[in-house]
């Protein structure tokens, strides 16, 4: 098993996720020399001046040469990003991204007329509402689970360099299958999301005082940026919308049990889900 | 407009709410006698142990010669205790409730064969997903809304009295109608804890690691207690399925906006929706 020799690496996409791995490659790999893209020129400035040996990269062109690119643009555009670095001449850097949805960037990288096999999909857990360069640390790569959803077509040399290269960042590393990926995530954020938006869209005609920590804390995360939001909702469509049809049926399934004469259904299924909770922040 | 002259004070219930009520009257009127009954012997005791003329009532009847009575057992019993109390033989106390539904007791109060002219229906916005007295301070009395729901049938003198006694212990009163009440409640609310219940149904089969900060926090109101959530739940049923229905519909109509080829209203609706929370934030 070959590692590769990094000495440059390039990040298309300056914001919250690519400030974090800018953060942590300045960190413990100061010498590698980092070559940033973004369409805001602010934000690669932001990212750039912030790394010892950063130069920024007009065109994603100019990242032909590096030995691995981290494509952390926003959910919508990053397939297009991928595919178009996997088609570059005479580039042959390991790729990965970092988008929250993992089936249609592989389904882009497959379906196209380059090699996917240096192509590995992943996404960093960050969750969290703010988003932008600014409010990045390089925390979001050492705390958070970053997972990576290879396929048959990602060749097992890539897979082992993107896993010794995020294991350097200090990130843990874990492994799924992109489609069971996109169905955690829309059952662990996606929904959770949309939850926030509905409950906020709800709540304008109430008086301030009405709407209190429960109803605050929920729809709080309605405060998301809505482009990206917007981006992950269109491109993890299908398992968002299947499940929320089992949010649907079970929220009908507890208000039923409200109506029925007998109690005990009711108090064992709350009592049941409050124990799940429990477990789940016991487990940490 | 006479106001009352509050010696005796009783409290039926002994909770979270009933020890707010009491660890008030203890700091703004020690010269109150305090009549505390609760089903749980230890709950009474903790409560009359803090208050400096406390006695515990054994049976409600012992209440009778009260000036006024706080009903701050669970909400599945409130209307039950409050109609005994107005059936009391002797009594003429002023009644306030504190249950967090309105509309039943207010019904069994005024369908009993009892004059309910001296009840005031009441309830302090708690919040938060503790319970028993032991959690309990008197700022729920002083820093959250409490509001009151009066009737017809309910005496101007008693409504008049109930917020004077409330504003003596530091409360900020406001009045609405009981149906407006719930309402406002189902959503603000309600509805939040019967979302955290099915959502942290939902997540049972996935690893902890990809349940993120969203799906956490929202899923967290479920560790609230299941006993006083079913008897919410079943006490508000109409009133929360009618809630339950809007949300739904408000969920699909984002789900469907999402299947949609021009990305404009997907992004529309959810920017408008952090702009409710973001003014709900900044309206406090």
């Amino acid at each position: 098993m070959s590692i590769r020799d990094f000495q440059n690496i390039g990040l298309v996409g300056a914001g919250l996720i690519g400030g974090a791995v800018a953060a942590r490659l300045a960190r413990v790999m100061p010498d590698v020399t980092l070559h940033v893209h973004d369409i805001s020129a602010g934000n690669a400035a932001y990212v750039a001046e912030r790394h010892p040996k950063a130069r920024i990269a007009t065109e994603v062109a100019d990242l032909a040469s590096c030995d691995a690119i981290f494509v952390a643009t926003p959910v919508a555009t990053i397939a297009r990003q991928v595919v178009a670095l996997l088609e570059l001449p005479g580039c042959t850097a390991l790729i990965i991204d970092t988008g929250s949805v993992k089936q249609a960037v592989v389904d882009a990288a497959e379906n196209s007329h380059a090699d996917a096999s240096r192509f590995v999909p992943g996404h960093p857990l960050a969750g969290g509402i703010s988003a932008g360069p600014g409010r990045s640390s390089g925390d979001i790569v050492t705390t958070r689970p970053f997972v990576l959803t290879p396929t048959e077509k990602t060749a097992p040399e890539a897979l082992a360099d993107a896993r010794e290269l995020l294991e350097r960042l200090g990130a843990t590393v874990s492994e799924m299958k992109p489609d069971a990926h996109d169905r955690a995530l829309a059952l662990g954020s996606h929904l959770p999301h949309l939850i926030a938006y509905a409950l906020a869209g709800l709540g304008a005609e109430e008086p301030a005082t009405l709407l209190p920590t429960s109803y605050r804390s929920i729809a709080a995360f309605a405060g998301s940026d809505p482009q990206m939001w917007a981006d992950i909702f269109r491109t993890n469509g299908p398992e968002l919308k299947a499940v929320l049809e089992e949010f649907k049926k079970r929220l009908d399934l507890i208000a039923a049990m409200a109506d029925e004469p007998d109690p005990d259904p009711l108090l064992d299924s709350l009592s049941e889900a409050k124990d799940r909770i429990e477990a789940l922040e016991n487990d940490g």
